[in-house]
């Protein structure tokens, strides 16, 4: 832990000499609360979770707020092309790639406000705790909120940071979503798709990226332990299911003779589920969306689509559920008269944390005198991108109940201070 | 089949002398197809089906066409204030009531070209054959195009016919569907819903009402016979059902741990397969429209509403198989730690045709040497609101494969002029 202390920067600060930072977790819990209002459901409460997908009004309204808490951090956020908001706090070195650290604001429809808000607000938390300590690290820090993490909107997530690392689809600016193409969307959020290339950040131009989130499973609760050591991001296979059967009368048709799609589908979300678990290990499969047509209580359904999305940090080990889930759909469709086809619809490797990294999060957790355990990220994150262009880490807390994305997801106050405190250490012992 | 012959009402007609009835099957396919327009698919062909959901512009714009055809079959339509199309033909004795006879124009979407259509167009077929052969009959004659049969909309059908049998549910024209009130929509048909009381007809105004229906199922192709008697329309049992999981992130929580709540619909929708299935008989039971909430591909469903719908001649078999369903659900429920709860959301009565037309009905194929069976209708009529008020019959064509409420739905157009003829014979035998 080295650190290096001194007045210039930091002199209009409360604290006249340099001291041991200190988080404020009071702060910290009432801008949750604050950013919690942008999305919220009318006349709801905090409770009542948030709706802020990404290119919304509200993301728009929640972005505004963050930036003003950068600014009454004492730094200039940006805007870069792709929509990501940056803000960049000097070090005593300006030579130096800055240690990079944040998350994202926006959530899914009906989600929860630690999602994201957490790792975002308590970077802003470190920056803050590091001015009123009077502390300048020799690297300079770099904070970031990406952009449309979820992907709800346009249905493809960790837009922003895959923007920052180059991975964008083809013609991904060009998706049409609500009636609004995406280049409109960046620009309605104050990116400039036209210069997306900008975005870019070249391997090498951080030191380190962190990120402090919600693990959002319920492991650390249920072992009672405050601390997540993320090993690495799982690899997610997600399939695009079409199933063909014959629209007819419900009331005319006799039960051997139809032929079901919604029937169909039903056999096979039973199907994935039965071989996601009968495996050993903590692999998960879902089938999460499901649209019928014609949808009519009295028609025999003719057509579903479905996605299915398996998740493990073994890419193998998904690419072999998936083998034996189009194998089982094979048969249903030859038992049910329907045509199913299973199509790849989108991949992401796993992104393994960076050993280092992990063990200068344990070292900050000994040093506070927190527990901690090492565990995979069941859900991707903003990380796993930056996990291409250098060293990453990710800090876990403890989600009650292990629920998330709804409007129940919770972690407790001392959870998330405590959070930030190691995100703060880690982010020193990077900085020095 | 007592007819009377006279000159006067059809002196303008091409026959100068009343002579045997001929149905112009070479114009019943042409009206069909031209009817199909309305609705038809951007680009498509009448093979490409039909979406003429009740009161939308195509439903309109088709109304009109057939009032057109009622006026050149020298009739004055008149809408009633349900929105029902009426037209009598006077017969010799002013003081009997008519024989009422028709069907419906409106489709599901996506629905076929005959379902309703050869019902509405065959009666004026009937209109104009006797027309052309300068025949008059001593009862008048009535037809009627019902208004909403299929019940798409507003999701309640045989709303016309309900509306003239005085069997609308409280407050079904305070419903509101895509935006628009009920009762604003029966005035965009040319009803009149603040008089809707003045749609009811009496027991007793008609002396028997006849519908010329296509079977919607494959019995009668697969046998080989052109003709259907309807015993009667099934029973029909409709259930809503609410399945309430917990929506939970899809990478992030373990498979142990959901709840979730398209998995529980999917067990339940093989249920009602099986449960239906395991009895001999011609029962039938479909989940045919389902809705899951949040619908993301990377969050395990939460919230899963679903219909059930169950029919059979007999409504205390349904009513058991309704009995199996939900104790099974309870247990599915238990299994998949979810809320499962089945709701009556609609329940028809049966409806048996009365004996004296069906046998009418059989002497109209003898005397026209057409095979005829008996067998009951799976699909909902409006000939069951008539069966409420006096005495009733409908008669059955194939169709071809079986296939109905959908583009596909066909039938062979000998099969389409037969059925008209026999609602001829029918019509002069009770007109008599």
């Amino acid at each position: 832990m080295n650190r290096r202390h001194f007045l210039g920067a930091v002199a209009a600060t409360a604290f006249a000499a340099p001291g041991t930072p200190r988080v404020n977790s009071a702060r910290l819990r009432e801008r949750i609360e604050a950013l919690s209002v942008f999305g919220r459901p009318a006349n709801g409460t905090f409770a009542d979770g948030v709706s802020r997908v990404a290119y919304s009004d509200a993301d728009v309204a929640g972005r505004r707020y963050t930036m003003g808490l950068m600014e009454t951090a004492g730094l200039k956020p940006r805007i870069d092309a792709a929509g990501n908001i940056f803000a960049r706090r000097a070090g005593s070195d300006a030579s130096l790639p800055p240690v990079l650290f944040g998350s994202h604001i926006d959530s899914v429809p009906s989600g929860g406000n630690f999602d994201g808000d957490l790792g975002s607000l308590g970077a802003i938390e470190v920056i803050q705790s590091l001015n009123e300590a009077g502390i300048t690290t020799r690297r300079p820090l770099e904070i970031v909120v990406w952009c449309n993490e979820e992907g709800y909107a346009y249905n493809n997530g960790i837009y922003g940071s895959r923007a920052a690392a180059g991975h964008l689809d083809p013609g991904e600016l060009d998706l049409v979503w609500n009636g609004v193409k995406k280049s409109d969307a960046i620009r309605k959020v104050g990116g400039n798709p036209d210069r997306i290339a900008e975005a870019r950040i070249k391997p090498g131009s951080f030191h380190c990226y962190l990120e402090l989130h919600i693990e959002q499973g319920g492991t650390l609760e249920q072992a009672g332990i405050p601390i997540g050591v993320v090993e690495g991001i799982v690899a997610i296979d997600r399939y695009d299911v079409e199933i063909r059967g014959f629209a007819n009368h419900a009331g005319t048709t006799p039960m051997p003779q139809r032929r079901d799609a919604l029937l169909a589908a039903s056999y096979l979300t039973i199907a994935v589920n039965e071989i996601v678990r009968r495996e050993p290990g903590a692999q998960v499969g879902t089938v999460g969306q499901i649209s019928v047509t014609p949808n009519a209580p009295n028609v025999v359904p003719g057509l579903v689509r479905l996605t299915v999305e398996l998740r493990d940090l073994a890419a193998a080990k998904i690419a072999e559920l998936a083998r034996q889930i189009v194998a089982r759909a094979k048969e249903i469709g030859a038992e049910t008269h329907t045509e199913i086809e299973v199509r790849p619809a989108a991949h992401h490797d796993p992104a393994l944390a960076t050993p280092e990294v992990q063990k200068s999060i344990e070292a900050a957790c000994a040093k506070l005198g927190l527990k901690s355990r090492r565990l995979p990220s069941g859900a991707g994150h903003d990380a796993q991108m930056m996990a291409t262009l250098g060293s990453m880490g990710m800090i876990f807390v403890p989600s009650v109940g292990g629920i998330s994305h709804a409007p129940a997801e919770f972690s407790r106050w001392e959870d998330c201070a405590r959070g930030v405190e190691v995100l703060l250490e880690t982010v020193l012992a990077w900085a020095a």
